[in-house]
């Protein structure tokens, strides 16, 4: 059945392209159509025709080369540095032998694509290669490069596994999609482990698949996953809404308990949760308390996944169609827009979203094309849950710094490592740069750096503010100077003992890492200030200081130390990447078209209630709190 | 595991015995616990002691002969004839070889059984072969003994699967039983294919399999067995409520499907089921719209039937127990109580019931053991759903046939062939008996006679008015000779063309069969009467004629006939078998322990969710209205 549409495809081309173009082999690589020709010069100056055959069959379209043109790869390199001018700043260059593509790494990847790509169309007319043009990111990643490693080592295995995605995707449908629906596998009345599992006559995708990292053990900590409807061998494909572990946690365990298909995620969430994945086993590890996975499915996990831009339209299974859309919430965050049959349905799963420009990221999108179910998050659904302004917000942090900086002491603040660490230092490189606040060093210590390093590899995500800011002003806050990286005990000591700083350190919780370590050292004298932008979990040492605990016995080589706190302790609240009840409600009102259907999730019991019956009341739309292991029919 | 359990058990068993007892062997057979004994007559004199055990070890107990103690065949039908009483009038005798029991038929069972036993006691230990005594109903039933040969012929596979399924209900529980869920498959928000899935970590259970025969496609008729959670192949059984196709006409496509289980149900509905899953095949075949089962389906059902009596507790899965009670709806009509896991949670499943005594049956049972999720019916469950009492109803179809024959007419009243039938019968007899009507003819045509004879070889399922009449007065009305059995078209013609009678005949909607050619003769003459006493679905000629239609066309041998319709059109409610609107109510008010959560299904959409939103008001129970394909959690 796949052939016979392939074969459709193929007819469509020969009678579209130019005669001179010599088609070598039309095949599906996942979700995309690819084009091997012997003569890639001619199809890529061609580039509306590509543009314009994709718009009619509905496919995204990759042009490649036949292995016949193929220029010798030394022969190659030296062309390229011909054809691009130096300032790209080339800083790799390979060959995929298995997709025939060169993969350039550039500083500035604007300037090996050229002017609407002529540059990028000038090397595959030169040396038969497809170039593949990647970003250099200003700060060095670690799992950047690892994940571009493991692709470049797999290029094989990976092109098998698209194939094979690419057959199932566009077979036809077996059954009448006269029926959707949802089934809540984590995450309903609860916050963690994420897990919303959607079942049509003929598909079964899962959206997010999360742990609950302050579950106790196996039963409250990961997703229900043994709910009967579910089997990972009938599942065709997994979306990930953001890197959030209680999002993007159990994707691993998929592979481990027999999954073999994509996940879907933007760039970002691919590279963000390849981070925290690691780290997450690396504690786990530590703490003797190893995960029901390793680092072999988290590897297992890159090579399946398929990166998406907002906005680009996705075949994921015969009958489903997914777009993401930016969220808000942190680098690469989406809602997951799903288009179910022949447009029967459509519905929304936000994810975690922030309704409201931030420093970091646009607000979340309202408009889709057609919405007929929405899955929305609760956080602060309550109705007590409002939150103060990002400006007031901002305005509180920088008076608290520039008080305790006056007095000669140490601001600590404990921070997650992806998304409000981010947002920080954007606001305090301004506040220094504009000297509101005096040059000080910011200490960035621990995963903060490494997931800075993703956020200057992918500026496309980030807001419009910044992009401007590094795109036309040559202006990347992220590598401003004031911020060092902390390497190891021995900086600690001097940063410690030095001159009053700024430190952002990990956990954000006060529950182990660093920033646990640096509060020993500095609680005992008043001068210092330990600020909270975070929600602090109830058992947490954050939530205890936010209580006014002033003695805190701490565990230290096996003897229980008790600390004084005589340090200043503040909580700032409206840095929160998820919006406060406010926002949803106004999110509701001006999400277009108007739903017929919200279902609730992702919220204490008390809150995801509230919102709901809320909603209901305001705008008169239907609302749904499942539990979870229930079931939804949505169409 | 099986065999731990089963070793703890002999150990027991062994400790308890009378030391003189010699015990071959111990097995699990279905539910029940088979002891082999080659002392049954020790054992048999030892009931309390068996009861003891049953109740320790919570389990049903058989005893069952060894082989080496039985007597030869010939010479133990001389000796049972000469212990058993003629009286008895012994109708068949015959060995069945795998399970070592006698199986004795008589027209009185009782005085086979004895007092407290003593004759049964006494068979077993002169012949060996341990009796299973079986009722010969008074009028002969060819469903009944087309079940007995059935079983007869296949009663070694029978043990096997017997063997096999002792094994599975004994296993220890894999999971802890942390949740238990409910998933509408069909019948929710409708009436017609009811079939409900309940599932927790260690089994999955099938309650009711029904088909909707008003359905226009498979769509529309079958129940959604293609649910991702359900797999015939890893169902651990199947509980019929009752015989009525939209409740147990799907079992034989199980079958085919690759089911390979338990059905449980009382023994009337076995029968009951079998009878009119053979006449749907039947008439599905006569009509070229054959199911998508056959005969053979039905019978692998039948040897798969584990039939249970009202009260008694059966284990029918490692977490889950049975019990059935008394629905008050048809003949064996049973509400289904689950106990599951270590009482963590109860439920209640009622079928379809009447909450209200009738001639035929007692009202539903309200009191269960435990009890948090009930899940009930809801056909009249609307405000404007209220019947007139039965004695009113009564009055009214008296008053009818008297007045039509007294102007020599005659009555006919199309009834479905199960329940209303034998209701109305009993009330014919008693008004002919009593001399309230002059004697005059009741003419029994097709199905109905043989679902009578059914109800006449189950006396123990009907009323107790109906039992003493029976049982202590020797008067059973159904085979009073008022009544008489319409053998083919000349037979039929006679009536026509005869005296004043009373005819009664299926289909009850005049949608085919002989009520309809009934109908043709009948209608147009004044003098007769055509009396409902059911439901008249939308679309029917039963209700055409209702609406008061006076011209009907109808086909016959091709051609299409115009009747012009002079006989009086009559409808009598109050009959049903079904609670009205404020049986239900009553019945929730009554219903002990109070539930904490009600499920409303098999009702048409309003129906179901004024009922429950009437439940709440009234009772503040939390109600749920579940969609088909929607999943409910319980626990
Ligand atoms: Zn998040
Ligand atoms: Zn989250
Ligand atoms: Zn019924
Ligand atoms: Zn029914
Ligand atoms: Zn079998």
């Amino acid at each position: 059945m796949v052939s016979r549409v392939l074969e459709e495809i193929k007819k469509t081309i020969m009678q579209r392209l130019p005669a001179r173009v010599q088609v070598a082999k039309v095949e599906f690589e996942g979700p995309e159509l690819v084009i091997y020709t012997k003569n890639p010069e001619i199809i890529s100056e061609n580039g509306d025709l590509i543009r314009e055959l994709a718009k009619d069959l509905r496919k995204r379209i990759i042009i490649r080369s036949d292995r016949s043109v193929l220029m010798e790869p030394e022969k190659a390199i030296e062309k390229i540095h011909e054809i691009v001018p130096k300032e790209a700043e080339i800083t790799n260059i390979s060959f995929d032998d298995v997709t025939c593509e060169v993969i350039i790494e550039a500083k500035k990847p604007g300037l090996v694509i050229g002017k609407y790509g002529s540059t990028s169309r000038e090397i595959v007319k030169n040396i038969g290669w497809a170039p593949k043009i990647l970003r250099t990111p200003p700060i060095s990643s670690e799992i950047i490069q690892r994940i571009r490693r493991t692709l470049r080592k797999n290029s094989k295995e990976r092109k098998k596994i698209l194939h094979q995605l690419g057959n199932r995707i566009h077979q036809e449908t077996k059954y009448e999609n006269d029926w959707a629906r949802l089934t809540a596998i984590g995450g309903f009345r609860e916050v963690g482990r994420s897990c919303l599992y959607l079942q049509t006559p003929n598909s079964r995708i899962l959206l997010d698949c999360g742990v609950n990292v302050a579950g106790t053990d196996e039963k409250t900590s990961y997703p229900f996953l043994n709910v009967p409807e579910f089997a990972p061998d009938n599942l065709d494909a997994v979306i990930i809404t953001h890197a959030h572990l209680d999002h993007s946690g159990f994707v691993p365990y998929l592979y481990h308990y027999g999954y073999d298909g994509p996940v879907y995620c933007t760039t970002p969430t691919r590279d963000l949760m390849t981070l925290l994945q690691l780290d997450h086993i690396d504690i786990a590890y530590r703490e003797e308390q190893p995960l029901p996975f390793n680092v072999k499915h988290v590897k297992k996990c890159i090579k399946h996944t398929i990166t998406l831009d907002y906005g680009e339209v996705t075949d994921i299974a015969p009958d489903i169609r997914l777009t993401l859309h930016n969220a808000g919430h942190i680098l690469g965050s989406a809602m997951a827009h799903l288009h179910i049959g022949d447009g029967q349905h459509n519905m929304v799963y936000t994810g975690d979203f922030k309704y409201e420009q931030s420093r970091l990221l646009e607000p979340a999108v309202t408009r889709f094309p057609r919405l007929e179910t929405l899955v929305m998050e609760s956080t602060y659904g309550g109705k007590e849950d409002v939150q103060p302004s990002r400006n007031h917000a901002e305005k509180e942090l920088i008076k608290t710094i520039y008080t305790t900086l006056r007095r000669g002491g140490k601001i600590l603040i404990p921070v997650f490592a992806v998304g409000r660490a981010q947002e920080l230092m954007v606001v305090l490189e301004e506040y220094i740069r504009t000297g509101i606040i005096h040059e000080v060093p910011v200490y960035i210590d621990g995963m903060i750096w490494e997931a800075t390093a993703i956020h200057t590899a992918r500026p496309e995500y980030l807001s419009k503010d910044l992009r401007d800011q590094i795109f036309h002003m040559g202006h990347n806050p992220f590598i401003s100077d004031i911020f060092h990286k902390v390497n190891g005990m021995d900086e600690r000591m001097d940063i410690i003992e030095g001159e009053p700083s700024i430190i952002l350190s990990t956990s954000g919780m006060l529950t182990g890492g660093n920033s646990l370590e640096y509060f020993k050292w500095l609680c005992e004298n008043e001068k210092n200030s330990l600020v909270f932008v975070g929600y602090q979990a109830e058992g947490s040492l954050g939530r205890r200081l936010q209580k006014g605990w002033k003695e805190i016995p701490l565990k230290e080589e096996g003897k229980t130390r008790v600390y004084k706190v005589k340090m200043d302790i503040k909580t700032i609240e409206g840095f929160s990447g998820h919006s406060d009840r406010r926002q949803l409600m106004e999110y509701v009102k001006r999400v277009s078209p108007r739903p017929e259907k919200i279902l609730v999730c992702h919220g204490d019991n008390y809150k995801t209630l509230d919102l709901a019956s809320s909603i209901y009341r305001t705008y008169k739309i239907e609302t749904k709190t499942p539990l979870n292991l229930e079931t939804v029919r949505i169409q």
